[in-house]
């Protein structure tokens, strides 16, 4: 793959956030987020929603029509009267850039301001190279990507940056916290590193919160699909995310919003003590981790063993035809397969962390878990173990009407979940404060290096 | 203690929440929410945290003092300048009924709209008597606190009414869900039958959850008596609460609020699985419950047999002075008078207890964790215990900071929980949108009922 030289500076355009006005802290994002999420769709609602008066929503609308950053487009048919004119964001009016970045993969995209995907680049990458080098590279592919849409329609401002990452991180500070598989990375500051180049606030997660909400996008999206218009679609949504791939992870979400905790880690439940694992080692130090016993990794050495010592055919005639050997994929076909070794050994897993997640039903009741990652979203023989877990130990009310169930996100959930992280943190009132401190026009620069 | 006669009617007064205006839902109450809490003291405050222009401000705190809710009294102290006048909630611009019922007592009370305790009155009663008995009693000792309060200082109208329950209650609905120690009360009703007598929204909790807000206000109120004028008091905080008493339970606050989780019962932790708990019977029935192995009752047991069989001679001391027999109280101080057994009992139980809290840490990553209970705020040993047990299973990041705490609410937090609740859901703007539906000025009885 050719490389490119890196720009000298970052691409301008008509406008982007650190060109908005200041007024823009004052009101004018909580209409636009009203708008953006299709909880107000015409003057009317945007009053109704927001509880401000006609005349203040009068202004607002049409200074953010002047800025170019809403729209208003024809007349819905009405029964009488003057119908009101459609608003909505111009979701060409800027674009995000993502970059859920994996243990072993570099993925890289540019969204418009809805969170649609506008174009990717994949390639093969270790994050073990360091933030140094890969960060270049992540520069290179977002240039590349941009240089791409501005030769199609000029040039695009940059409103926003988001980065997922393998490890913990912790939110506020953008910043890994002693991430296991990372070398290199332990408190480097990849959000002033991205922010300055970007000249764009930049956020950072890691990646099981990007995936929940990458989720909680996609089942927003199939419900709008089916609500009628006028619907309110943003409904708080109560979400148990678990992640089940190499490791395993969890994402909270509370009202449609991510919980991340004081430190930004909520949902490490990857290193909890698994019931009756006391004696197996982690990659973390300590004995006994519910990933430890059955994640991927667990379940692919143990595969490895059966296959090798004869115990299961089917495994050695898998790893046999699988260029890399056996994989997290391997086991679950075996298993689907009908192969006895692989599907007690899915079970096994399925029913430890169905035990740990039943602890965390009763402690979370969140109405529906989701389990995703390779071996979450790729099994309906694990996703039927922890339900049975789940529902063995969980009180009655907890699992009252608790649906289990397979992620609805498509093949990388962690694209639509690093734009859903930047625009949600963008246009919610409450983070925006955080950007863009009062009386200080220049703060939000300050924040963000 | 003599009974008094039910009043036909609840009182009537000046302005009640069923009589405020139905514009109150289009901004009133956001202003009003922002000055309760201490987040904005001056018109200029208000606009600053509301975003909200000027004029609009203005027009809304001269009608919110026109409707005797809001009081603007003395202007600060400035260099140079008018200085803006400061605003203030009324707080006897109406009260809150508060009946934190326990097993075998019952507590009722009358706050002003700040949450301070007017006056109280307790008494033992059973809450295994049933709904319809108690509730009348509880309806009785209400009106008798009101004719008190009406005696000084004429009719006050009650803006709401707020009930804990000792058992797992669904938050939305206002009724206990298969409570096990409350014959008779699964499903019954209890918000309709309170805010019919009282015609004032009611909510229904269950005693943890209490004790949770009754610790954020006690903590907020310890920071705003050192913060100094002006600041922020209204810090979003993140907080494990956990009941460590004659059962165990959590109430989880992110951000200063409680969640509650899909079915309003999140932080039933006192039926998850104890590790290596296997063999002991619970009262729900199942086996190896975190309540059953290392809850106060479990103590109390064991702690009755080694006084019986000998081996304590420092319990059966302390058990032939109680009055009614060994308790929680009695283990306590044997422990912490260094009876050998007593702090070995303790100190399994914190570790156990610890063991599952430390998987919680490190899901919810809290920031703060606060024990409460007859035990658990009681016992330093058992303080000592459990924080040993999640600084050794959390992780480092989770664990960074964490301050491990005994609860510093009072005597009976559940009053001042209570409140807190009623307040939170009355001024809290997402919350009274669900009381008060768009376009319906009836819509908040036909909710309430
Ligand atoms: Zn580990
Ligand atoms: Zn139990």
């Amino acid at each position: 793959m050719p490389t490119i030289p890196p720009r000298a500076e970052g691409p301008v355009g008509p406008v982007g956030p650190a060109d908005l006005p200041d007024d823009l802290v004052d009101g004018l994002v909580a209409v636009l987020d009203l708008v953006r999420r299709g909880v107000a769709r015409t003057r009317p609602e945007v009053v109704r929603a927001s509880g401000l008066g006609r005349s203040v929503v009068a202004g607002r609308v049409a200074r953010l029509l002047e800025l170019g950053v809403l729209d208003e487009h024809g007349t819905a048919p009405s029964s009488g009267g003057r119908a009101p004119r459609e608003l909505a964001l111009r979701h060409d009016a800027g674009v995000v850039l993502v970059a859920p970045l994996g243990a072993s993969r570099l993925t890289v995209g540019v969204t418009d301001l809805a969170g649609t995907l506008l174009a990717s680049l994949d390639e093969p990458a270790s994050i073990a190279d360091g933030p140094g080098p890969v960060l270049d590279r992540v520069d290179e592919l977002f240039a590349r990507l941009l240089d791409g849409l501005a030769a199609e329609r000029g040039p695009v401002p940059v409103w926003g940056v988001g980065v997922g990452l393998p490890g913990p991180v912790e939110f506020l500070s953008g910043r890994p916290n002693r991430p296991p598989i990372m070398p290199g990375w332990d408190d480097a500051d990849v959000r002033a590193r991205l922010s300055e180049r970007w000249d764009a606030p930049t956020w950072v997660d890691n990646d099981v919160n990007l995936m929940a909400l990458g989720e909680v996008v996609a089942r927003r999206h199939a419900r709008q699909g089916r609500a009628p218009l006028g619907d309110r679609p943003d409904q708080p949504e109560d979400m148990l995310f678990v992640k089940v791939g190499t490791g395993i992870g969890a994402g909270l979400v509370a009202r449609g919003r991510l919980l991340r905790g004081a430190h930004g880690c909520a949902g490490d439940i990857g290193h909890v003590e698994a019931p009756g694992g006391a004696d197996v080692v982690c990659r973390c130090g300590n004995t006994g981790c519910l990933e430890a016993v059955a994640g991927g990794a667990a379940l692919v050495r143990r595969a490895a063993e059966m296959a090798a010592d004869g115990t299961s055919p089917a495994l050695a005639r898998l790893a046999a035809a699988a260029p890399g050997g056996l994989g997290v994929e391997e086991v679950v076909r075996a298993a689907q397969e009908g192969d006895r070794t692989s599907v007690e050994m899915v079970q096994a897993s399925g029913h430890l962390v169905g035990q740990v997640l039943a602890t965390l039903v009763n402690f979370f009741d969140p109405g529906l878990l989701v389990l995703g990652g390779r071996l979450g979203a790729g099994s309906d023989l694990l996703l039927a173990s922890v339900r049975q877990g789940v529902y063995q130990r969980s009180l009655p009310l907890a699992t009252r009407d608790l649906r289990v169930e397979s992620a609805a996100a498509g093949d990388d959930p962690g694209l639509a979940g690093a734009a859903a992280m930047v625009l949600d943190e963008l246009f919610g009132r409450e983070q925006l404060r955080r950007w863009l401190p009062q009386g200080s026009p220049s703060g939000r620069r300050a924040t963000a290096a």
